[in-house]
């Protein structure tokens, strides 16, 4: 039954005819209540298959659905991980039975401390830190495993540069499905060890992430059967994060929170967790009510921020030079739909430097007992600019989003914190010390 | 309301009568269900405080209960962290109300690769390394702290090298209490760094673990409201590792599994886990039936390992010589009722080399996409030991511990893996390569 399907960039043997070849090879519901890819730019609407770009118009492409009536109560008796939400997702619904990582479902702290700290009232921390590999992306390549799994890939890759690796080698062991994972080839050990571990086939490439990013988009044109993550199957990939805005608003108990604070890199994350909102409100699954939506990004790379301070909707490109390496996207391809929703919501988007990146990781540890990575650090430092700037409402329900951690960035605040004294081991000199 | 009380290390000025001056400081409800804490040789029984040796025969104290009936209903209506246990446990019934980091409720993964690569038919993984600081320590941290807020103690504290000063410097932190945390001045940098994030207070002491273990011990006797997790309030530290076996039963569906791999370091884990199935089954939430429990050492650190295959009874304390280090436990408190119940049970105790450490750690992320730290390479390798040895039933439900995350040691394996090719950013160059 398996067959090698030509992964490409945009639609051509799949237009959405029900007699085609390619659709015939998927099984019945194979990518469950979808219903099409739809362009976010004019709306056109391709088969459901291994395509992101519009044949019309190049715009990128979006997962459609025809939702199924939900309740809270389906949702409450599901597992705890994505696949609680999995009617809401383009997944089969016998999901759980294909080994996965089982991300999502991850804490939503009350954060008591951090909000006496900031001046703010009611404020909770979503921490996708103890996600299996640590960082949000595992929400995402579980929906892309899915999707390659349903087109029948034979590879499973990206080009990344950190996180999105880890997630990507861990998934594709766990599943028993080839991976690939390319890397630039000055990456730290540290960071290559991390994906390393998991596959044998880690390709270092000379040249930046950018270059990486280009050699993957080649092998996805000429290759048949890969499945690049953040490339071909990048709409069901990007779904994923959907997870994340169903989480926050059962957590808070089937509530939408007044404010929210998201990191930007792509800006998929955050526009997908506006969507995700909209779709609960639409399923009647929340009230309906105003929500305001930040965007956060650090100073040295911030094409979105900079956008829109001044008041255009065109996103400038960027070299980044930021130690939040994670959010070091130059030129964000979804930025512009960042800029609609921050500023259809009321919210806005912000900028911090690399030191206020440190100061944000630091207070969020000491306050919450969370240790962030750099991504984290920038969007709790951008929480704080945002209430000090009056942009955002002290008095108001507010989340913020920590997307990774600390031990992953450890060099960020090496230097910044350690031993506050070294003593002999015996209790006169402890009393000497003079600790607390 | 807050006084000081002396956290002695044996029972002096509160024994069991309900006029004592200690008690009435107590909350009503504070430690839940509990009882006393009971001599685990001798039977003896004192009131619930910060004690932690029989002052009658000096023996070990632990947490004794008056259970109330308990359904799974009730259990499975409760939050997604260790909190849906609370009565089973020495916390007031309104735990979840002050700020902690709500660990727990971990993946327990069907280990299908894994398994297919051993040759047992039915395994399953129990991943704790997703915890807030991404070890099992988390759970009996949680319950340290719990103790620690009822007793008015005014320092939470430990002595540790690495898992443990992470968790009790978070926690601490999320608490909003005084944290002090004392580890080996020559603990490499980056162990330091993780744990320096949350606190201001981490004391490096000049000489080896066994050095700072007694340095704690000391002021544990000298200072007045300092709660040492794993000194003067361990009991109720203690009984957090419960929670690992509460969840396996339930997340098998309420039932118990025919064997269980768990690994030792002071052996309390281990102890706790068949304490859990023990109490599940008196209090009828799953069926009584034989299981097996087989322990897991480093060859390096094995002295529950060597007494178990001479055939002894007393534990021969060694100098630990192995990567295992958060195994590294010389003179395990809990190592003869390890030795107990794996007889008892019918299991084992075994050990292996550090190279079979460091090949347990890449045949789990190989197979299952989890990296683990040290001590859950040397639990995968003493599986895999036990299946060729002949010593455990590969065709039995068979449940593995993995209590930590491999980041936190590195450089376990950091020479043995890295990038397969490095090759030019561009496609000839990667079909040049041969990759795949």
């Amino acid at each position: 039954m398996r067959r090698r399907i030509p992964m490409s960039t945009v639609v051509a043997e799949t237009t959405p005819q029900a007699d085609q070849p390619a659709r015939t090879t998927l099984r019945e519901g194979a990518f469950g209540h979808a219903r099409a890819l739809a362009c976010r730019e004019c709306g056109h609407e391709v088969a459901l298959g291994p395509h992101y770009a519009c044949p019309e118009c190049f715009g990128p492409l979006e997962v459609a659905y025809d939702f199924p009536a939900v309740t809270r109560e389906e949702v409450e008796a599901g597992p705890a991980n994505i696949w609680r939400y999995k009617a809401l997702l383009p997944v089969p619904t016998d999901i759980e039975q294909s080994p996965n990582t089982e991300p999502g479902y991850t804490r939503l702290l009350k954060a008591h401390n951090l909000g006496r700290e900031l001046g703010i009232a009611n404020l909770w921390v979503k921490d996708d830190s103890t996600n299996p590999t640590n960082s949000f992306k595992d929400r995402v390549v579980a929906c892309a495993l899915s999707a390659a799994r349903e087109l029948h890939a034979k590879v499973f890759a990206c080009p990344s540069t950190g996180n999105l690796a880890n997630a990507v080698a861990a998934a594709g062991a766990r599943a028993g499905i080839k991976t690939v994972v390319f890397i630039p080839s000055n990456l730290e050990k540290p960071k290559q060890v991390n994906s390393a571990v998991y596959t044998n086939n880690l390709v270092a490439v000379e040249g930046n992430y950018d270059d990486v990013n280009k050699l993957a988009s080649e092998i996805a044109g000429e290759e048949e059967g890969w499945a690049f993550v953040n490339v071909n199957v990048r709409p069901f990939y990007a779904e994923g994060s959907k997870t994340l805005g169903y989480e926050i608003a059962e957590q808070l108990g089937w509530r939408l929170p007044d404010q929210i604070v998201i990191p930007v890199a792509s800006g998929s994350q955050l526009t997908k967790v506006d969507k995700a909102f909209q779709e609960l409100i639409k399923l009647g699954l929340v009230e309906d009510k105003p929500y305001k939506v930040f965007g956060a990004q650090a100073t040295g790379c911030s094409p979105v921020s900079v956008a829109y301070k001044d008041g255009v909707d065109v996103i400038r490109p960027v070299k980044p030079d930021t130690i939040a390496k994670s959010l070091a996207i130059g030129n964000p391809a979804d930025g512009i739909y960042v800029l609609d929703i921050c500023r259809r919501t009321g919210g806005a988007v912000e900028d911090i430097s690399d030191d206020e990146v440190r100061d944000g990781i630091l207070l969020l540890a000491r306050t919450e007992g969370i240790f962030t990575e750099t991504a984290g650090g920038t969007t709790v430092g951008v929480l704080k600019k945002l209430v000090e700037t009056g942009q955002l409402d002290p008095e108001l329900e507010t989340v913020v989003i920590n997307t990774g951690m600390g031990l992953k960035t450890l060099d960020a605040v090496a230097d910044h914190v350690g031993a506050a004294a070294t003593i002999a081991p015996n209790y006169p000199a402890f009393v000497a010390a003079g600790i607390l």
